[in-house]
């Protein structure tokens, strides 16, 4: 059993391969973490979220870590620490083409409504609720392996 | 496909079948995540680590969260979120009793020593380097199912 540091083109593999992360942010002192499902490109991980605690808390603060794990095997894994920045794209048409990105970066995931999306199966307090979408623009990036 | 609210007792079950945290801890409203091998009982996650950049983090902040998932089929999932304190349970006669629950609690499970103790078969920059045991008191939680 041995356990070493992923060089940066590794970790960047490792979000290309996956789809899955643990994201956390922190608001006064306290941290929150949920589970998100994201694409990797243009050295940020895309995502969509409806509204709630999650998007308040990274607004006020846009620091975040993702954590994203790849288990091969019983006795092997790999995981990468995203440290970067929270970063809204709302629906302007200064931000279309990089909404019309995340979409189209997403949608190609089979699944790629869970859990983000799941709640527009949900009756809305407002109608007018729309999904947030989202990147977090990658900052510094570290990984390890277990083998 | 809906998605409701987890009652606390079955927030616990959740804490009992499983033994797979992703621990998040803040420092200077930055975030960072982790995943952790716990054991839960006495209203509490306990584990243990090696000295690192997580235990620092708690020392410094002790307010931290937990995600604990369970998937159980492709479509389905349940998720909890645990608000609680770090408390360290050092090696010192006061704290013995807590100690040694908390090894018997997690030497229970098979792989109980990864990810927390693999550093233990790394060179170690100090021989006297020894795993930290500590808890975190569950302060509050919640859950949800999607099905």
């Amino acid at each position: 059993m041995w356990l070493r540091d992923l060089t940066t083109l590794e970790c960047k593999r490792v979000l290309d391969e996956n789809r899955l992360a643990r994201l956390a942010c922190s608001n006064e002192g306290r941290p929150y973490i949920v589970p998100i499902y994201y694409a990797h490109a243009d050295h940020s991980l895309y995502a969509f979220s409806m509204l709630g605690k999650k998007i308040e808390w990274m607004r006020a603060n846009p620091i975040v870590s993702a954590l994203i794990e790849e288990h091969y095997t019983r006795r092997g894994w790999k995981s990468v620490i995203v440290d970067g920045r929270y970063e809204e794209l709302p629906d302007t048409d200064g931000y279309r083409a990089k909404r019309e990105r995340a979409w189209s970066l997403l949608s190609k995931h089979a699944d790629w409504w869970e859990p983000g999306a799941l709640r527009m199966a949900q009756p809305a307090a407002s109608d007018q609720s729309s999904p947030i979408f989202y990147r977090i623009l990658i900052e510094q990036l570290s990984g390890r392996e277990a083998h």
